[in-house]
């Protein structure tokens, strides 16, 4: 078995999915967790000088979604078939277009807001709402279209990682955002009741993102 | 063989590579190129309301690099181990990082600039020029340590179409783009020079993006 070496910020954010595969297919791994400091001594000997990166056998591999995808193929968690692999790819790239177009609000939240976007109130009316009205949309098309409580048809992928952790900070901040869509809430505490990814949520430290 | 129709806007765009892929590996395929008329006429059929998507078989799979790396793995040109194909993942999503940070000067090349940016000159001292010479900085780290002209070991692959088809259209609008990166426009100009992408680039229909 390689040696892997997930590197990130103490937070989930970006790394959660990663580590979260690992839990659903119980392969151990060394969850380094950045502080700012480490990551500034870090940061020039990172490809892209930035986290996460997973290092396997000593090469490192970054970009979240890259890595997470790369652990997906091999634990089982990328879809069956090549066209299902597409599709859960897209998923997980719309799910990207969303997270980048609600960064107000979220990096509101963090502390760190985009210019102009100093009202938290207004990020999220005039942008978080309508981007989750949007993709809600079409998380119930995809759950309606398959009947088996995941996304595709062969049941959890990573593409619901990514989605349901960034689900728990929207949620944390903003405790109506399920009100008026339960079944995507069932949907979120669906993945979340895995029993392998339900221990790893007992167990892992409690951060703010 | 599958029957394979690609529907995207008539111009390069986020679909332009998943059409490269096919003339590289010389599959045909149903270019379907829409106009505004017909894309709205569309948009209610389509997965996420957007093209490009690609109908295999008459399965619809949306998100342009979703479709590229699908069409990528089967053809040869997504990288030859599963570290390989991780790493090109992640260039591609770099990309895909400086392609979102870019969209100031890129949007506003095609006249539907974001609110504030209005002034392409100020978008492109302010945003293009430092997110090129950081991105060029990574290409150059890949260049060199890769010694076979591309960026990872295999040679060229779905995320040297969606670079430098995305260099295409900014030094159309910035003829300067290049300067000071001789060692890039080489690199462009290398990918360009594929016999069977060469081929495809003198007869595609020519277009403004």
């Amino acid at each position: 078995m390689p040696s892997y070496k997930l590197y990130y910020f103490e937070g989930r954010g970006l790394g959660e999915a990663s580590r979260q595969l690992f839990a659903l297919a119980d392969v151990p791994f060394e969850d380094v967790r950045l502080t700012k400091e480490t990551f500034v001594e870090l940061k020039p000997t990172l490809p892209y000088g930035q986290v996460p990166v997973l290092e396997i056998d000593g090469v490192q591999v970054p970009q979240s979604v890259a890595i997470a995808r790369f652990l997906a193929k091999k634990f089982g968690f990328a879809g069956k078939t090549e066209v299902e692999q597409a599709l859960v790819d897209g998923i997980c790239d719309q799910w990207k277009d969303f997270y980048a177009e609600t960064k107000p609000f979220y990096y509101g939240n963090l502390g760190i807001c985009p210019p102009g976007w100093e009202d938290l109130e207004k990020a999220k009316t005039e942008v978080l709402i309508p981007a989750r009205d949007k993709f809600f949309g079409f998380l119930k098309n995809l759950l309606n279209k398959n009947k088996n409580g995941f996304l595709v048809e062969c049941g959890v992928t990573y593409a619901d990682l990514f989605i349901v952790d960034n689900m728990t900070s929207l949620v944390g901040w903003f405790p109506g955002y399920f009100e008026g869509h339960p079944e995507i809430e069932a949907y979120y505490k669906r993945v979340q009741d895995i029993p392998q990814l339900k221990a790893w949520l007992a167990k892992r430290p409690n951060t703010p993102f």
